[in-house]
């Protein structure tokens, strides 16, 4: 089969072996999205090699008892041993044999199919397009925010980035009622923001200004850049939160002193469950044109990993069927 | 008055001012403790210019309408604005416009006599020894811990640091009844863990070993370097909390990404409350001298600081009177 191929270089190969595991489904990959961690990815982040991808949507082919068989589905990307704690309390996502689509240990979603267990996957509703179920991964991942952290109507969040992530962090943060300002730096972006919830935006690309400081009771950090951390530090109030949202290649320089002396909680947020997020896009009727750049086949995966680090764009989508 | 004053380099000085601010007692220090803090302070941390200094004993000499005149008190180090919702709510210790004894904005005890408002002194209890009571503001900073965090009988505990605070934070620890271990690099002082109420003491001088990464609940840094951090992301489980207790000058990397995809909490915490931390101390019949290192008088401030500087020693107390 095709697939984008990550060995150190990122390359398009036409005969890459189907991933057959004992078990699992088979899902031929309709469409897969670009995500920040997958750029991460070929910058050596978690050091993956293999298919990379992790956002798709995909028809089962092959299942077990015929489970799904012939489904539309999304699937969660989290495969843990099923034996351990964790495991056997249905939740893999800290599993710590598990392995991750795209991510750890597993091929992933950049080919013509992957393969996991037919539990990790759930069928897409027939009226939902397959740009629109591509965001389930994201969405979900957004969703885990408010499983984490209590946000009431009465609180003032500031959401660092206006990227693809941060656009879906404020879909959600909209249904708490809460007030959401979003620091970004692309005027275009941050006007769709407005569009998705947010109540205010701001223009920022440099220093802070004095009267933003110390402001906000919660800071969402989705920039994927390594200084928003220093940033959300200056945003919130003592005894704030920051959660990060983003993966990145390196280290952080972080004034620990300032978490110690204002009191700070760094909350590290990840993957979140995907049965809510395809609600959430159903009932929000999310709009997927908005936050899509470009739709590409799989032949042009290498150009559509140049266009989706470029600044400006947001989703790259690409199609394998 | 003598005092130990920072300009940029630590000097002793015979002739300060008494520090006198309107509306304020005037407390004649009886003797005050060597920090980690202080440590940081004359190497440039917060920018402190003056007289350095916030673990103290001492007696009231002048108070407005005669409060606590006379008593032997120690005192709460944060002053706020008594103006701001915080203040309002009786705790200033994230006032903005607070000032902080020794610490900013206020000259601290390593003087013959330092001033605090009233409200700040607490009576010291007649049976309690000064070397005792002059313990209390770190044991209240490791009492804030178990206000901040819960902390059951069945959390699995690790202390990283073996000195004078995170003794106290053993103690406060044991109090809970959960399971501590404390990792450090001094083969006797983690000895003294034992007395305080660890379980296990581990000395780690490089590299952990595999078998103890990711076994803890919670992790609290409490080694004054840079590297606790790192050590506590390894020691923790996914989903753990990492507690940071120590400010130091400089910035730390962190690995965020280890942060997200483990989902830490990573949290920072400060000062706490007076009077819990006295009962404490009255309670477990802290034996002080088993914290403490050296006893010198304030002319041998500097020296003082050069012996608390060294790794082997505990608490260096300066006597003033």
């Amino acid at each position: 089969m095709k697939a984008l191929k990550f060995d150190g270089k990122l390359k398009l190969v036409r005969d890459a072996a189907l991933p057959r595991r004992g078990g699992e489904a088979l899902v031929q990959v309709i469409c897969a999205g670009i995500c920040n961690t997958d750029l991460e990815i070929i910058k050596g982040y978690a050091g993956f090699r293999g298919i990379p991808g992790h956002e798709f949507v995909g028809r089962v082919v092959e299942s077990p008892n015929d489970i799904l068989l012939g489904s539309r589905v999304v699937g969660e990307i989290n495969v843990g041993c099923t034996q351990c704690a964790r495991c056997l309390n249905s939740d893999p996502r800290h599993c710590k044999d598990r392995t991750v689509l795209g991510i750890k240990n597993r091929d992933g979603a950049f080919a013509e199919y992957l393969s996991l267990p037919a539990e990790n996957l759930v069928e897409v509703p027939a009226s939902m397009a397959d740009e629109a179920a591509i965001f389930t991964e994201p969405l979900a991942a957004a969703l885990n925010i408010v499983e984490q952290v209590s946000i009431g109507s009465s609180a003032d969040v500031v959401v660092i980035g206006d990227g693809k992530l941060a656009q879906l962090i404020v879909l959600v943060l909209a249904q708490t009622g809460c007030s959401i300002t979003v620091i970004g730096k692309h005027s275009e972006k941050l006007d769709l923001a407005l569009g998705f919830g947010a109540n205010m935006v701001r223009l920022v690309d440099g220093d802070l200004d004095t009267e933003w400081q110390g402001r906000f009771d919660i800071a969402i950090e989705a920039s994927g850049s390594a200084s928003g951390l220093a940033t959300s530090q200056k945003l919130v109030k003592p005894r704030g939160t920051i959660v990060l949202k983003s993966t990145h290649q390196g280290l952080t320089a972080l004034d620990t002193s300032l978490v110690v002396v204002n009191e700070l909680s760094i909350l590290g947020s990840r993957c979140g469950r995907f049965a809510p997020a395809l609600s959430l896009i159903e009932n929000s009727r999310l709009n997927p044109s908005l936050l899509i750049s470009r739709r590409l086949p799989l032949e042009d995966g290498l150009y559509g990993f140049e266009q989706a680090s470029l600044a400006g764009t947001m989703k790259v989508i690409l199609q394998m069927a």
